[in-house]
């Protein structure tokens, strides 16, 4: 790496991680918790789906001749399929064996040592979509003029297919579509309590979607949760005073 | 650039970049105003003065030739100075002129065509320390077993020696220490509306930082300002869906 020093925790995804940046949502409290340890790098498009994301993912996810230029992606959570899962008259649909298919292969690019973008540096968490409140969305979608474009039975069809790939792959799989409808007691009209026009998260959702990322963390990469990271540079009141630049000198995160 | 794509707004300075990203913090307000434009990198180190920042810059902004491998810095917010006011007999203080001086050794490190680190792409904002409220900050200290060690008038000199490094650098200054004082009516013990123990902004602080930043951006470096930017990769509704995947290829974030 040549510069800007940390190594990073990458969001790929659609609005729902794009709308991580909001105040308490999960990009900002991941940020908030590694800070001086990894970097948060948001790449969540609102509107796409599997198929329209790859390309992306290939241009933002170094191949292993980059990657001795770029900081490493030490976590990638993928989460995909609230736009794949739109019904089939719209352009964002993707059939669910096809959305199995991409998620499978965004998780190949970076997990098999054939691939061109090979990171066995890279630990990859796929999470599976919320359920969606149609009672809400399709209130907002006809006041803009639209039709009801989603359906709750093929979200909930979605996310079992991305659990599905996750223990194919052997990949963890955090799956908030079974939290979120455990949260609101299997009720579609409660689901409004972590969505708040009925398919994005409210900051209760994101208080999901953040705590489960960390639970699984500390499950499966226990040596990347923040609290067994240490900062880049010293804490100011650990600097070897005696001992300034040297002292500060750049660290590896992992504690010897 | 290898790869991750996105250029970025490096944040430079002690705690009070560090805290940028607690829920509406301004590094939060950042990444989520320049979400899919530029990303955010907290280079905030708590307790920090400029002597040790100095080491640290140099290790997370690229030289001349490391410039091509990865993202350019096209922001670079330069906030020091609370650590460096505090007082004589702390390990924290550096002498107002060496202050200055360092102040302007990092501006020219990113400005002076002679610097190995030398980026014309990258525009600069210096930001005055905020004025520090000794009523609130002595009881912590002395909760602590401590005893006060910053000092009203020493913080409001620091940060008149900043806005006077940004005059005579050519350096667009975000004088926060007045745009605080100001907003409190001159009166120190009102400063606890934006600072939550008397050194560290609270969100009413932090969104006077925000917006001092954006209109220091809006006038002086407009072309950056985010309105005035495109997403890197497109909109989804704006997709040629006919030429998938060559629409999906990275943008320039700059319209033509």
């Amino acid at each position: 790496m040549a510069a800007n020093v940390e190594d990073v925790i990458m969001l790929l995804g659609d609005s729902l991680t794009q709308g991580g940046w909001e105040p308490n949502g999960f990009a900002e409290r991941l940020a908030y918790v590694y800070n001086r340890k990894l970097d948060v790098i948001n790449r969540g498009m609102s509107g796409y789906n599997t198929e329209w994301i790859i390309p992306i993912f290939e241009q933002c996810f170094a191949t292993q001749h980059e990657q001795q230029h770029v900081p490493k992606v030490r976590i990638l959570t993928i989460w995909l399929g609230a736009n794949d899962a739109a019904t089939p008259d719209t352009s964002q649909h993707v059939p669910r064996d096809k959305y199995a298919a991409n998620l499978a292969k965004l998780i190949r690019m970076v997990r098999d040592p054939a691939s061109p973008r090979y990171s066995p540096a890279t630990k990859v968490l796929l999470l599976t979509p919320p359920p969606v409140n149609t009672h809400q969305w399709r209130v907002l979608r006809e006041q803009d003029g639209g039709s009801l474009d989603r359906n709750f039975e093929a979200t909930r069809s979605y996310a079992q297919a991305a659990s599905d790939v996750g223990a194919a792959e052997g990949v963890p799989v955090v799956d908030l579509w079974n939290k979120v409808w455990d949260a609101c007691g299997h009720v579609e009209e409660r689901l409004s309590e972590y969505l708040w026009d009925g398919l994005h998260l409210n900051q209760q959702g994101y208080a999901i979607v953040f705590d489960e990322i960390i639970k699984t963390i500390s499950t499966n990469f226990p040596e990347l949760h923040y609290d067994n990271l240490a900062p880049v540079f010293p804490l100011w009141d650990r600097i070897d005073l005696d001992n300034v630049p040297a002292a500060l000198t750049k660290r590896s995160i992992f504690p010897n």
